[in-house]
């Protein structure tokens, strides 16, 4: 497998837009090729000269938009026919699912230098149109029982904490971390901090989740350069990912998401590193108790664990291992198929020494872990300094 | 770039089916699986054993279907997590992207073999609706102006024959042509033959294009194992694809879609082979005509020798370049998910010599070509007996 490397990112602000999908697309594809534009040649002041191939991750274009085939559409905005183009979708997960197919590609040798574009809009819907587009993702049985995200995730909310012993409290100083770091992002959706009784009294989305321990429908994009070229400063090191039964009833772990398990072993094996050696983490928290269980099913503490790690402030960016540092999905946002392209974004700022604001002191080895659907289907990313 | 190999192939009947899109999935996979078993090992007897990963193309599942993250519901109905999977779409072009995609996964040494799976259930709505879903496809300037793909298809139709002097009749002999072929194809959505009269009794759907001329909505589901090992039949040689301005009006050639020409020069190179070398074609006929233009884009005949060919039968069953010897979209029908991976079936039996009662002579290299939209996006894959 040849060497694969991210030249260049390219971020929108998340948060609510008046742009369509496609000025947020070409703001995202035009910040990655201007900032890789040394390391691909042909190119030269940002121009798409050194692109070979795109792959295009949206998640619901033709739920949000009443769109097919917005791989064509896209190509046509960015002016990039005749290249090749494919789009890839793996629900939430689409961003991450969009980067590895993007690094097949590389890797294969079929193209020297891939654009991976991802995006969604969502917020020209009213919540309740867009929770109908994204309640799609679970299946007709579980729909018909009304379960939701949210309203699956408080059930595993409630089993890891009656386990491990959270507390509401707790669960409200997760979010009160994540508002903390997304303060110092500049791309974040919810900017603002909270404090743990703001959080306590706000209104219960799907008890014990409150507004603030759930990420916002957020629209934005996000896009990196993929390149067998060498120069760059971060390489994508290790890459694994999984599925599961589909129904969250037909799953024996009600605490967390198995998948995890097989996808970061994969991703871990192919870099040839430990999780010891991760130094930053960027973990998929739709939902705020997902980051103590996230950690724990990606093997970077043991169960239960990752509780009392929180409560010693581990997870902060000065701690020993820093979890989000981005303000996660609770807070940074959610625009879902751009989503875990957007996690691999700050994994690669944060290795490239550019997170300004909220930079993790000495990080050469960062991780993404991206989730599709209830746990169905997780990627995990591992970057390297180069 | 590692050697990919075709191990196994699995196909439903096309044409109207009660069963789900998930059944259709489920008969496509085990008849995938059961074919390879011999060359992909581990498995046995059929099983999913030998399987790393798992592409799976699906064109609409929202707009036919309302279900998202279509990717978990068919990893879980088969059976097959832990396995990693994504989903690939590219309009009716998705299954050819989704063999690329899939093929370049196991040419980077990520997985060694890969099931792509790719299915379309269309037959459940009223012609009225889906023909709405895939209106979506069209920008919305176009579905403005009431240009359906047939619309379109039919000014493309009227400047080539215009242009080469192609009468009603020539194109009714087209249909006849593809009917026949599709009358000796037992997964064929239209297996009746029809006659020159009947083709120019038959309704008009857009002057000149009658109701024979115009592929149906069929159901259906065709998956393939992809694999790094030795020991199958038929080698996966090139791939090549390209994209082109969505709008009909913003290109030049009027007659034809030109992403077809970088398309297939890459996949040609790739294989290392030129176009004389071709035994055996199916190329994306989605109306009539396109068989003439395809070939020509395609370079296997020069500009306007493609009516000349067809009148003397050179692309009938025994002739010097056979033309989609399954019957083709207009006849073998158009499940569009699963259509472009349908076509590498269909090489791949006749490369096999499996393609009983329509078997072309000494095939040993076949061209697919897919397209996705109108002629927005391309993919060519040239298959070789091993």
């Amino acid at each position: 497998m040849r060497d694969v490397s991210i030249a260049g990112v390219g971020h929108t602000p998340f948060g609510r837009s008046d742009r369509s999908l496609l000025e947020l697309v070409e703001e995202a594809a035009d910040g990655a090729l201007r900032t890789a534009s040394p390391a691909v040649d042909g190119g030269g002041g940002g121009g798409a000269g050194g692109i070979d191939a795109v792959v295009v991750g949206v998640m619901a274009p033709t739920g949000t938009l009443g769109e097919a085939h917005i791989t064509s559409k896209v190509m046509d905005h960015l002016g990039l026919p005749p290249r090749p183009a494919i789009r890839v979708e793996s629900g939430p997960a689409t961003g991450a699912a969009a980067l590895h197919a993007g690094a097949w590609a590389v890797a294969s040798g079929a193209h020297d230098t891939v654009l991976v574009v991802t995006a969604e809009k969502l917020s020209h819907l009213g919540s309740r149109e867009a929770s109908g587009v994204l309640a799609r993702i679970a299946t007709a049985e579980e729909r018909t029982l009304g379960l939701t995200m949210p309203g699956m995730t408080a059930l595993l909310a409630r089993a890891y904490m009656h386990r491990w012993g959270a507390t509401p409290a707790d669960l409200a100083d997760v979010a009160v971390k994540a508002h903390e770091h997304a303060s110092r992002n500049p791309l974040a959706h919810l900017r603002g901090r909270v404090t743990r009784e703001q959080v306590l009294a706000a209104p219960m989305v799907a008890d014990p989740l409150r507004r603030h321990n759930c990420a916002p429908l957020s629209d934005g994009a996000v896009a990196v350069v993929l390149t067998s070229r060498s120069g760059s400063r971060v390489r994508l090191a290790g890459m694994g990912a999984a599925t599961d039964r589909v129904r969250y009833q037909d799953r024996r772990v009600v605490d967390g998401f198995p998948a995890t398990h097989p996808a970061v072993k994969s991703a871990l094996k192919m870099a040839r590193v430990a999780t010891t050696d991760v130094d930053v983490v960027e973990t998929h928290d739709a939902f705020s108790n997902l980051e103590w269980s996230n950690i724990e099913d990606l093997g970077l503490m043991a169960p239960g664990e990752a509780l009392a790690a929180f409560r010693r402030g581990d997870t902060g960016l000065s701690g020993p291992l820093p979890v989000n540092p981005s303000g996660g999905l609770t807070a940074k946002g959610h625009p879902v198929g751009a989503t875990g392209l957007g996690e691999v974004a700050e994994v690669f700022w944060q290795l490239a020494g550019e997170a300004r604001g909220r930079q993790v002191d000495d990080a050469r080895l960062g991780l993404a872990h991206s989730i599709g659907g209830f746990g169905a289907s997780v990627f995990v990313t591992v970057l390297e300094a180069a």
